[in-house]
């Protein structure tokens, strides 16, 4: 059994609004930057799947924030992941302030795909032998809660350019997390409030697609899809609380 | 007279394009984090002039870009302050990858406002008693160059929001660079060519302003306008080598 590892981080000046504190996304693209380069210290990194023409994906995501860094301060992101299945391994991480204090807390839900085919591939025939990596401690959180469809009150378009896309070709999570909160009124969203972000990605959006973001207020939940013109591509749940 | 700094940076999977090498508009980025973290640890950052109601405002950027780092790679870039005016404070930058080699630089000119009346201030009487932090060492390229007014060949439309602005509630410039980007062949952003970029910010636009950015290519040069509906705000022109 493997143990949890920490990563060090700066709030820097171009991830805080104007309040001067880290934004919600900012801390979100961390988190998965922390999934990314812990993966590729571990040997199972998208550099190594890459030249088997396989990538990471990331299925389902749900983060907590309570509280935001202030610019200029350290934080650490505590990594490990859990357990895996068939199709999905479970990536965990904890959020704490110089003094220690956990601020926030994120699960992610990832599979492999086979590029060429762009097709789940069994994780047992990819991670067997790399058991010795599970980390023998519990999600800090529940798990990304499955979100349904919306009655959209608000829509916008958007057309997926060069800067919206990753690695795999795909539109960055961060971007979609930026879409959808940019839908908001700005005092909610520079407000210092514990929020919840449930997030699934159910198909690819790619360059050059016009992308449309249904916005609906249900319940004390923003809830948001995602649509590539010919499906629902990300549906996604903000809680503020 | 004060030594040059260097900082270690991280090539983040969140960073690079599907060359699996980091974008300009990335690299850009962490040469105005630089910049911002420098200034911080050497006492005239953001967080001790918002004290005095008072920031940092950049007004005119070079970079040259000859190779992007690739993934998971480290690099580091060194900066200092060479000289100031009235107006106007110079710092500099070069780019290193992990072996010493100089990939790149850059040269920028801030000016520091008064946030009440957004006027800048006559830096001699800021930057006075801190003439121990300049560095006896010429700029590592040709000061930012002028920009002049265009003949727009095509037209993008955006609004500004929350993900677009900074802390001082202005557009961030890694957004002006990545609106100009975007409307410019895929092919020609992930070619690995040696670029440079002059940058000119007359004015800033804010959070709600509907933007218009034009793009003209002329003689090698992409050319780009941005307006923020009253007046030309933005100016650059990218030279491909």
């Amino acid at each position: 059994m493997a143990e949890k590892t920490g990563y060090t981080y700066y709030a820097d000046p171009q991830q805080v609004d104007f309040t001067l504190r880290m934004t919600v996304p900012a801390l979100a693209n961390e988190v998965l930057n922390t999934a990314g380069v812990d993966a590729q210290r571990k040997g199972f990194g998208i550099d190594k799947l890459n030249k088997e023409n396989r990538s990471w994906v990331l299925s389902r995501m749900a983060i907590e924030i309570d509280d935001r860094p202030e610019q200029y301060t350290s934080y650490e992101i505590v990594t490990w992941v859990n357990e895996y299945n068939r199709m999905l391994s479970t990536r965990n991480f904890t959020l704490h302030d110089a003094a220690g204090r956990e601020f926030g807390r994120a699960v992610t839900q990832w599979c492999i795909i086979d590029l060429a085919v762009r097709k789940a591939i069994d994780l047992n025939t990819v991670i067997g032998p790399c058991t010795d990596t599970l980390v023998d401690a519990p999600s800090p959180t529940e798990k990304p809660r499955k979100v349904m469809g919306i009655t959209p009150q608000h829509v916008m378009e958007h057309r997926v350019v060069y800067s919206d896309i990753d690695f795999n070709r795909h539109v960055n999570t961060m971007r979609y997390i930026n879409m959808m909160f940019d839908m908001l009124p700005i005092e909610q969203l520079t407000a210092i409030r514990p929020v919840r972000l449930d997030i699934h990605f159910m198909h690819e959006c790619r360059y050059g697609q016009t992308l449309t973001v249904g916005y609906e207020q249900r319940d004390g939940l923003s809830l948001f899809e995602v649509s590539n013109g010919e499906e629902a591509a990300v549906r996604a749940a903000l809680e503020w609380r």
